[in-house]
């Protein structure tokens, strides 16, 4: 594995590493930017600074910490998140389960990269356990909802892009992309799928989808990825203008989840309809500002064979076929003490994996 | 007008004031948590504390500067901001305007209190021009969206409150609402009508409002509105326990919307079916943390009578009805040059103004 991330170890105080297979090189001796407790202030410096940072951690001769000695933090201070819609059969297969006996596909879906704006302060790092949520639901035979934990607790696998120079009120043109943005990390954006049913209509997800994701300790630079660039699934129709660069920015990314060690699903990332620069230009096409450390992340990624899809609700088609898992269980949603692993790898570049294990909410006083 | 701001004056740093009348006292001289570029150092500090910095504020003898010579600042840092769907009145609109023919209600709509979360990062402080956004849009009459300015550019009157007290996963229930609260501010929520129909569905409101939202320069405490606190109408059918608290927090707060210099909506904040304190509870009902700055605003308060609708969207019933400028003008939405003012008062209370003018988009390059 490989990327930017920052920790702490044996006591220290915060500052940034690069992590080197299983090891963590120390870069605080580079300078101020790399005693920090995030990335956020390299992250600002751009894109000729961000080549020299890389140049440098790849060959700097830091303290070198096995990662079983390091506390990772949350790589970067989250600003906004935005997460997407961009993938067409997750799009489609979301639409014949939540919508059935219309159109798959919302009236705009193939006209831009729909997104909505999550919560930014529970973004939280690979290995943080999540808190099964409580929520208002409407069982299928119920007449009026009742508030309990979540029974229908999914992942959704997701790759998510950070910010790093800022812009004001000028909207980022596909061209652009790389200028604006540092690198990549995979996201899972823990999903309650039956408070998300009830409260979608007209607002979108909030409380379903608000009580945690799950982020990559460590950030890929963009640089890295270079070679794996692809031309993303043709598009029809085109998309206007301001959305029309930025298609050979698909990333040849294989990508899996494991359920308890289990491999329940395996995509890549190259099958998403709306590339990522297409994204951040569909987000600042109205002006919007963008700050360092805002997050964008792709919408589950689900490919089109059977296995490829990036969610529980897909892959069990909404629970009705279950999954077995390797130690002879089986899954609809997740389960107390359950744990989600993401991983992602493009040729020898392999992104932070995101952990996390889901624990019962027992606990909080209601 | 009262509340606690943020403000520099004579090429000063930036500093803590108070707003009495048509001066703003400088705090700086009172400690550090006052000489600060914005209000969070304060916000953390608590209940006791803000009833100290209030006594204290009230009585400084520091320097007065005219409001004229003060540039204000945005009072504190956003971290994340939520916009809720409180007001009954106004959500029956918006379903008539947007799903005519059904139910103008969702589904959820009276069983909680629903929300979405909107972007902080264009969070800007009363003065700021808005600059018409760009945006997808799909004409009646048009077969195909096209990009291009917002035809339907709106205003949204609503009330604000600010998180001071952080929390970490415990639900916040009704009764703890003040502990956690700091103070309310006005919010102009600017919307792009046409940007938005096109693209909720079924994510929710995304680029038709993330362009800019204008807030008050000043915050309220709370504890200067404890006199005008009312009980919100009655809720039918009753909330579930984890709601059901709260209910005297309406706030007996008149309302009104100027145009350019015309009083175009006369409203109350006390016609809000969800109070302040459901809000808070249900967004952390999921075990959601909230963050020192968290926005949460109430949605556009519309109430009962013609003239009391908070948007221009409903007050010329979609467009279709004109409003009359002292002028002589008509209006149907917002023009280039046109100035909106956000105002409220309780008693001798009043809140900070929210004033924004729209300007053209002419010079961003696409």
């Amino acid at each position: 594995m490989t990327g930017f991330g920052a920790f702490s170890a044996g006591g220290s105080a915060p500052r940034i590493g690069w992590r080197d297979g299983g090891e963590v090189v120390d870069l605080s001796a580079l300078g101020d930017v790399y005693a920090q407790q995030s990335l956020n202030a390299l992250l600002a410096l751009g894109r000729d600074a961000w080549a020299d940072a890389l140049a440098a951690a790849r060959t700097h001769d830091g303290p070198r910490i096995p990662l079983a000695d390091a506390t990772l933090r949350l790589p970067f201070e989250v600003a906004d998140y935005v997460d997407f819609y961009s993938s067409l059969e997750h799009a489609t297969n979301m639409g014949r389960i939540f919508r059935p006996g219309t159109d798959p596909l919302p009236p705009s879906w193939r006209s831009m990269p729909l997104g909505y704006h999550g919560r930014a302060g529970t973004v939280v790092v690979s290995g943080t356990d999540v808190v099964r949520p409580h929520g208002q639901l409407k069982p299928a035979d119920a007449e009026a909802p009742v508030f309990a934990p979540s029974r229908r607790l999914d992942f959704e696998l997701e790759l998510g892009f950070v910010v790093g120079v800022a812009s004001r009120g000028e909207p980022v043109s596909p061209e652009r992309f790389a200028d604006h943005v540092f690198g990549v990390v995979l996201v899972n954006d823990w999903s309650a799928r039956d408070i998300q049913a009830w409260e979608s209509v007209p607002l979108g997800p909030f409380l379903g989808k608000s009580f945690q994701t799950s982020i990559s300790p460590w950030v890929t630079p963009l640089a890295l990825l270079e070679e794996y660039r692809v031309e993303a699934p043709a598009q029809d129709p085109p998309p206007l203008p301001y959305l029309s660069g930025g298609r050979d920015w698909a990333l040849d990314l294989a990508l899996e989840v494991a359920l308890n060690g289990s491999v329940v699903s395996r995509g890549n990332a190259r099958t998403l309809y709306w590339t990522m620069p297409q994204q951040l230009a569909h987000a600042t096409s109205n002006g919007a500002a963008l700050r360092t450390g805002d997050l964008m992340a792709s919408g589950t990624i689900s490919g089109a064979v059977r296995g490829s899809e990036g969610s529980l609700i897909e892959l069990t088609r909404n629970g009705t076929e279950p999954l077995r898992l390797a130690d002879g269980s089986e899954r609809t949603f997740l389960e107390d003490g359950d744990e989600v692993v993401l991983r992602g790898r493009a040729g020898d570049v392999e992104l932070g994996e995101v952990r996390g294990r889901v624990v019962d909410s027992g606990l909080l006083a209601y």
